[in-house]
């Protein structure tokens, strides 16, 4: 199977530079960051890819879990750099206040390349080998469960070059793990945490001994979400994701008004029957949404 | 006092078919889920009896903390599927509108089962033995305080049976545990968490052997709560909930409010002469509330 | 080093009764609870003093962090109950409504003490040895980044003199570490937490052999933040204490107007060419901010 | 017609004693402030029947709208201070806080009251003559539509009796009326407010010259809300609750996931076709709700 | 002027079918709704070209400012039920589930036609003639400015088709008038709301004689904003949308955040010395944004 | 009276210099803009004056009400751009990162003058007559009542000199009128409005013939509002602040958790006494508050 989704990396027929999207098994879309050879460091292209691949994903029905890893040595060295200095660091405007204006567009255009991974209604695992490095940590705080090796390591890495990471992680890493004096030591020192603090804090669900195994592992559990009815299962993830920036009650509320209608889908008596039948969800066929 | 915790379940006197109330200690009050014989699932009338009884408890003046526990072998299988498949999934309309507008209405109704335990000022601790499953898990993450067995195992079990978990979990889960990977991991897949990963987790703050030590362990932490001046208790309480839903900064402002008034309690002179004589809170008698 | 921080602290110069404030290296700033023979008590003078102190600090371009620890042989017992008495206990007023309205002055007042510092925009790390109870959990909490000791202790004490906690704890305690459970427990039953639980549930995030170890490790870590660019530093404060009280699609907002303007500092372009040039951000020289 | 809403409001079997409660035309029902005698003055009964009272017109299929009036020459005269006075001025408790504590149950009590009416996702109109003092104004600041008569006058009392309004006034005044200025004027000065102002502010959307033609003018408005599809007026009514308490983008959300279901009601086609044959909506028949 | 407007509108190059769009004077881009022979119903085109039309105007410098009005005899009779039956009233999906979540979809996309008219920061004034039923005034209400003619009228209309509107005009309208009880009555009765009303509730700010006139006024009044710093206008625009849905403490720490940046423009340096030598803004030349 | 307060303007005592502050009536405090011969511009020292002027007024136990208006001909010019062109445009920084940052600090500084008056728990009334010029809206605006001459007008100035107003004007104008066409229309063309559209617009309650007749008639209307009880006015105008800013439900919680406490005030009873015998509040004595 693993050799199945590194091959399909090659497909031909991709339409992105900087990402190979293939198929490893049925409903489970497996975006692989594609770069190796510079280390899957974010280029201008990037930015760009990733939104159009995730709407597709988002309106596919034929997919309903993604998995996210990195081609090659590691997950990724961040942002490229020397590929988008232009974009960010060389704007141009004909004062202060256009040039930051110009400034501002591209953080938000940059913001919505992780963003449209949690507005993508099905749930996307990452599995993340050796370094995830500034831009990386951003990406994968957007995604909902997290895998990495052994070797693996994070670093948020903005202010080692002047910045404050203005992607996505100071908002999303204090969302993601629970302890807050971690998160503060992580994004003011840049210094690594290495695969058993990321399990530790929370970061990762878990670890496995290498890629090989995360990416088995990726899939299984892929397989698993695929396999479940995807109105329960995007239903939750659209929830899930609404809770996090709502009170309880307003969590409740909108639950409540999300419910009244995807209750009354076919899956819940198909999947109620396999229940008392003691069979498998997997044992189900439900209808692509 | 575990035998008159037991005993006392069986009290003649209980208006509730499904719950167990007794007073194992004074201020105390136990609840237990007391349907063994059907693993305490949930039926139509626990949702109304967990209303009248909270209600009730909030009311109490003789009542400082509660504990909850389950009956018989396992905490709770969760929904008691035939018996309210009726008010969910066979819900009757003149058309969808009408009867999405009635499930919503169901839905309402369950999630205030479970919302009463927070609204109630008094501190409720939860000991979980063996299964906690599906709705077992919105009931326990509604609660203040969990400890669980080295046997109990939490499954929110939802998507299992095609529907997104809608009567609490999703909205109160990722806020009493840290790692928002594994309460994405748990919802979407529905896989068994055990004692060890709800500990290390934050789910439960602490384990114990078997039921029977947990119950002492509860009874006890119920003993230093309820020996507390009730207006600090309940006050900490109501904040705590506050402030979870709230910035620091409203948080802050409402906690003011609330405390230019109950800081004018005799309690704080009983406590504070106590604490200055080196005596226990335990020691001071304060007043109901 | 230590030797220095702590004779600085007898500095003749210093304008406060209850702190010693020392720059133990260039652009750090420590400050010392300086009150060892009555275990750093928090007395009248504290309340006001620390406002003081942080607002300097917040406007003094040659302090880039802030360490804050406690002089003698424990971090602080709280509360000085018997000087601050009159101020909360006693507060008068012609009736009930102007007694409240006079506490309440005095509780915004308090709770000020330590929202100072988090609207000063440099990191405050701090660092517990001993005991550290009531006020001082308010304290710490209010902090970015906790170390502590092997020996060191928490106590959320309110409940045991009879009120709720109103200067901090119950508002950040549970934005602070991951499991609400926990935070649940220790404010309602005033159990003592040693450090291995600290640690474990993420409310420090290093923990030292003794105090000398800690001091050494609290400073270094220290020199890692004041190295780096103070635009990078304080603008990731500043936006990640925004992102704990707002959705994720606010914090990015803000964010994104706030690097508008930030991204066009030299230090960026300082620190990339460090950075490309392997060299560590330490050796690079930034303006003041 | 009026004359049936008067006589009908003498029938024998309303359960209430300060309400009558008839239905003057299929699908409306009038609740009228009946205690005439005593200037329609809210007494300790009034706050319990009307939380009654609206809870079943929510569950009440064969209700479609509201129409609220007082009987007797003026609507009414606000809290009844005699025999009230018990339940708040003289509330008890052991110490300040425990009196505290008691009042603010009975603040919650009162205020809900006059939140059922918002709850209730029926229209409320509300029909007001002479005058509307105090409680009064707290009543219809929760009603969707006010109407007055041209003798009519409000009055925000409650600083006359020495104390801030706490059952609706202050929070729901400034969002049914453009004017903060006149808000604060009348909140602040107690001055009353006639018809012709309440009418430009915007407080009432109507003004009639007498009783009569006010009760006529309502009756009809409700009847044209009453002959609309319920589906369509219920989800309107609870729409424009939620979006008063929350910005564009969040009511937009959840409009669209209210609409997802309601969508799909007959009601639509049957308005539709009603619509292209050019009849009016009263000439469809809709299905209860 | 106003041929000139006209007559652009039939340019050959326009890449609409249902929108006109040209530049009837420097920086002033006006859009008009063009299917007069339908009433400028909303068909299924209309819906997208919004979309693009603004998106384009938003990244257009050459634009600062936007007229939106009607060709034809009216404004807009609002959606086009036939065309667009298909997609939300004919909705297909394997279950009730399946076609709520195609509904949603289609509201969304329809939703976000009438949100990119606030999203743009250019200002956006509306010139309303004869009918503005429906989805117009779901349209006019996220317009920043409205004007309309003697003879315009406002019609809530959507209830007497048997849904509650989805697209905005329950979010907005409460949020642009002060008349919540009007509101109320208009969204519920589907009553007709004449030029008269219009201007005293405030949903309009002026009235025009003829339509000559409004397109006249409404240029005038481009033209003044057009003549303005566009730095300042859109500055304006962005955070007077942005103050509309947070409190006044989180407006006001937004807007410093802008204009930390937007101050440091040569626009403020212009502007004043013009002012200081009594010069129009009209006389200064900005650079483009 | 009146010359009274002319008079007193000339106070020998006064700590200002751009502000007069006496003492009109009892308990009533008059500020005044007293740099006539500068039309009241904003001057440097102004923004500082204001801040201590209104933390004294609020600490003052003898005032109860203020009246604000401005000395001359005019109520203000706005800001005096000669004054404080240093501070705001002449900003330094080594990098325009840092230039603003100190920018920002000084609007952060600037914005606190006029949230000062509402942070103020005594009522706010100001009196304008002739021109209300730029930073004059952001003061009014923040006040509780507003009267104007019949030759006053508003100018909402700032887009005039390049910028978009920061320091209140687009935060709190749109909350206290309620045309939001008519705030767009203001802060975009700058143009003037005139006292017969403020009073119609709701943006002032009452217009007066002359400055002398405005100047009785806020101090009637302030001796009004000292008259009555300073426990229910000062807790009507916090909690119509924070209602302001809050949802319904939001308000009512904290009103209920403000008057469990202030309702515990003897001025009740004198009040209802008072009331019940028919006699006016201004007949009793309060204690000071």
């Amino acid at each position: 199977v693993i050799r199945a989704m590194s091959s399909s990396s090659s497909s031909p027929t991709s339409p992105y530079t900087t990402l190979a999207v293939s198929r490893p098994a049925e409903s489970i879309t497996h975006v692989e960051l594609n770069r190796p050879e510079k280390r899957n460091a974010m280029n201008r292209a990037f930015w760009s890819e990733m939104v159009e691949c995730f709407n597709e994903i988002a309106a596919d029905p034929d997919s309903r879990v993604v998995v996210v890893s990195g081609a090659g040595k590691i997950f990724t060295a961040g942002i490229d750099l020397m590929d988008i200095a232009g974009d960010v660091l060389q704007t141009d405007g004909d004062d202060t206040a256009r040039t930051s204006w110009n400034i501002r567009n591209t953080i938000v255009k940059y913001q919505e390349t992780f963003s449209v991974i949690e507005k993508c209604p099905k749930p996307v695992i990452v599995a993340i080998h050796g370094a995830c490095v500034g831009g990386g940590v951003d990406l994968v705080t957007a995604c909902d469960i997290r895998l990495c090796t052994q070797d693996a390591w994070f670093q948020v890495k903005e202010v080692d070059i002047g910045l404050a990471a203005d992607v996505g992680t100071l908002q999303r890493l204090p969302k993601v793990i629970g302890s807050r004096s971690l998160v503060n030591e992580l994004a003011l020192t840049a210094r690594k945490m290495y695969a058993d603090e990321a399990k530790s804090s929370g970061l990762v669900s878990r670890v496995f001994a290498d890629k090989d195994a995360m990416m088995a592992g990726a899939l299984e559990m892929a397989g698993e979400i695929a396999a479940r009815s995807p109105v329960a299962i995007q239903g939750t993830k659209v929830n899930l994701v609404y809770s996090r920036d709502h009170s309880v009650a307003e969590g409740l509320n909108y639950m409540a008004t999300w419910n009244m209608s995807m209750l009354q889908t076919h899956d819940v008596m198909k999947s109620a029957q396999a229940a008392m039948e003691k069979k498998s969800p997997k044992s189900v066929t439900f209808s692509k949404l």
